[in-house]
């Protein structure tokens, strides 16, 4: 039996995931893989605090320098988040020849090529499964499963805080700033709330799978995101009575002018797998050149599932450690397939629009006008309830496939009809087809 | 780059779609693993008919032992299905020192355990990713992402001919005889199509997953099988009303009391992840104790998508072959978690009944009298269309949890009332609570 030795840095709550997993399932692991991963030192600033798992004496420390030069550890497991910190950790270890596991898509995708760059030259294993969409073996997917296949298109609902809101705000009725309150309460939310509903965290997360779709490391500023801050009800009524729900959505294409991606909320069609993805799970929607659709579903976060994540990458760094195979596969390969991004203006898509104007004869009429002349047709355009005293229209318009540089001047044009007219909803519809 | 040499066995649909992969994706291939699986020998019966891809002179045999005794080939892919042959064909492989990838769920089924205890022996890779769900990356997930969980659950669409019968009986209305009639003209369907409607199919990959997540080779003779032959249209109608879809469910449990293995129409609820699992589509659902509920879903068959299942695991082949890393995970691992199975009769669950029989005062109360004793509690009772002429009463009635046993009695029981009670329909319901 082989054991690997380990060295956890960070003891919160998926921390806390992978010390009680290695210890209940350990005869398990042991069964199925032929491996014995062992935590031989747990780092944290606070080892005091009862995380209701028995550690034996010797194992916490306060001192990262027990973990990172410790001779005895074959495997780093990083979960301190953020990017100073975690960073340096990261490095020292690789520099210090131990394999790294971690969960932090922010520092991935901060630095992951040069991470990556660092782990491949030390011969060094390094592996992410649970930076996205948490215990859904979607990286493993990606990087094994898929390695035959380009990718035409990666859908992701990858941030569970935001899922659990949109889903509630859909299913209830209830305005988004009291949801957010809830969940907080629940723990499903952080204090600061900003990473997940800005739509931050989603970005991250959404970097990594194109980086390793594409071949190619992107960054922050190559991913076009809007949160879900604001939502109003009105749309959900709205996207419902036209068969849609409102998710916040990882879209990334590769269409012929260049690699599109984005974070927004979206319509999809309420009968599709994606639509059914309620609450705080997860799912990734791959269509690629010859596998097709596919779809990988489960929890994005969490003690447990995280966890199993964490602990599904130690395992196979214990046996490539057993057969003298480390970076058997790459964390992440260069490319020559990327060929550029397309950009957000030259994207494009169908668009679901409410927009609101000052009621008067013909109005409608100017508005189908400035939308042809830019050459956007539309499909439907439904009109809503008119406030007869405060002389208000509303109109929710469905477009066809349109240009978002297009649609963005038609707007701009339409914003200048009346005052009434700068706040107009814009958000896209995929269908999936 | 590690060039790994391939000889494939069975030249049709799935074959040849190995063979347009490998041409096709190659440089991608190459590029994002660092191996270059190549094709040495195709042997086929038939090497004059063309599947739409230039072969090399060379290539095409109509003898076997050109693959089988050659040793410049590293990897055989047996591809021609059934057991006689393809055992032997296997068998020989294996003896002769080569990796052995198959999609053949019938062969594993059949002997599964003596190959893989043969591969082991020889320290030689037998992967086996296309054999159940096709293309969806299901095996892989189960054995390495996770392989630090038990296993509680699995719930599978495994047979998209099936699938794509019940899905257009629901849709359209259409009785079951005419829609296979026109499955096999569209070659959804084979000609002799009971290995898929009878449930043999989806029995035969219940055995692979149920055998992997237990850690022991199980045989057809420890699933219950029913298959979809004769399902009444009047049933998808009670069924949607009730808001349930029907599928054929390949259903594992780890109960308690044993392993519950089997294959049935089933009633799932219609806006369930599972119940939108429309057509040729394939899923794979799983409760597993730390990762919680994950779900794997794409196409169940096709030249493509299979072929894609196919390569992934040539490629983890050829990974191990350039890492001197052979049977880095053995295919199967015999445990020592399995206890023993459940047996159907042990079986629990809630059920879906629909009874008819000869219309007379004080006929419900009579069956509800009958389940009573039996201690089975009925959820609802629902009187349908009586015909007044023939004097017939139907009742569809769910259960709360029942023993299979005590409902086989009750039913027994009522079957005796009179002649046309003999016609009872017994559907089980799994609500994925």
């Amino acid at each position: 039996m082989k054991k690997v030795k380990i060295g956890l840095i960070g003891f919160g709550t998926v921390g806390t995931g992978v010390v009680k997993l290695l210890k209940r399932n350990k005869e398990l692991i042991a069964e199925k893989t032929g491996v014995l991963p062992v935590i031989e030192k747990i780092a944290d600033l606070d080892i005091t605090t009862d995380r209701g798992v028995e550690i034996p004496d010797g194992i916490l420390t306060t001192n990262i320098n027990d973990v990172l030069n410790n001779p005895d550890i074959d495997v780093v497991i990083e979960l301190v988040g953020g990017t100073t910190y975690a960073r340096d950790f990261v490095e020292k270890a690789l520099k210090n020849g131990k394999a790294v596991v971690t969960a932090n898509k922010a520092l991935l995708a901060d630095c992951g090529e040069d991470l990556f760059n660092l782990a491949y030259e030390k011969s060094l294993d390094f592996y992410y499964e649970a930076s996205v969409a948490g215990g859904i073996p979607i990286i493993k997917a990606l990087r094994e499963s898929l390695s035959s296949n380009n990718i035409n298109t990666v859908y992701g609902i990858l941030n569970g805080t935001c899922n659990y809101i949109l889903s509630r705000m859909e299913d209830e009725g209830t305005a988004f700033d009291e949801i957010l309150k809830d969940a907080q309460k629940a723990g499903y939310a952080e204090a600061d709330p900003t990473f997940d509903i800005d739509g931050i965290d989603t970005a991250h997360k959404t970097i990594v799978l194109a980086s390793l779709a594409f071949g190619n490391w992107f960054n922050m500023d190559d991913v076009h995101v809007e949160g879900i801050r604001g939502i109003d009800l009105l749309d959900f009524k709205y996207a419902a009575k036209l068969g849609y729900r409102i998710k916040l959505l990882s879209i990334i294409k590769n269409t012929s002018d260049g690699i599109e991606m984005s974070v927004r909320p979206t319509l999809v069609p309420a009968d599709s797998l994606i639509g059914s993805v309620h609450g705080v799970y997860n799912c990734v929607w791959i269509n690629s050149d010859w596998l097709g659709n596919s779809m990988y579903y489960g929890q994005g976060a969490g003690e447990k599932a995280t966890a199993s994540a964490v602990v599904s990458d130690v395992i196979d760094i214990a046996l490539n450690l057993k057969n003298n195979a480390s970076n058997r596969i790459p964390a992440f390969t260069k490319g020559t397939r990327f060929k550029g991004l397309l950009g957000e203006e030259n994207s494009r898509g169908r668009f679901y629009l409410r927009i609101q104007l000052a009621n008067r004869p013909g109005v409608f009429g100017e508005i189908a006008t400035v939308f042809g002349e830019y050459g956007i047709s539309l499909a439907s355009v439904d009109q809503k309830e008119i406030d007869q005293n405060k002389k208000m229209a509303q109109v929710v318009v469905l477009t066809h496939d349109a240009n978002q540089n297009s649609l963005n001047s038609a707007l701009e044009k339409i914003r200048q009809f009346d005052e009434a007219g700068k706040n107009i909803v814009v958000f896209k519809i995929e269908d999936f087809e």
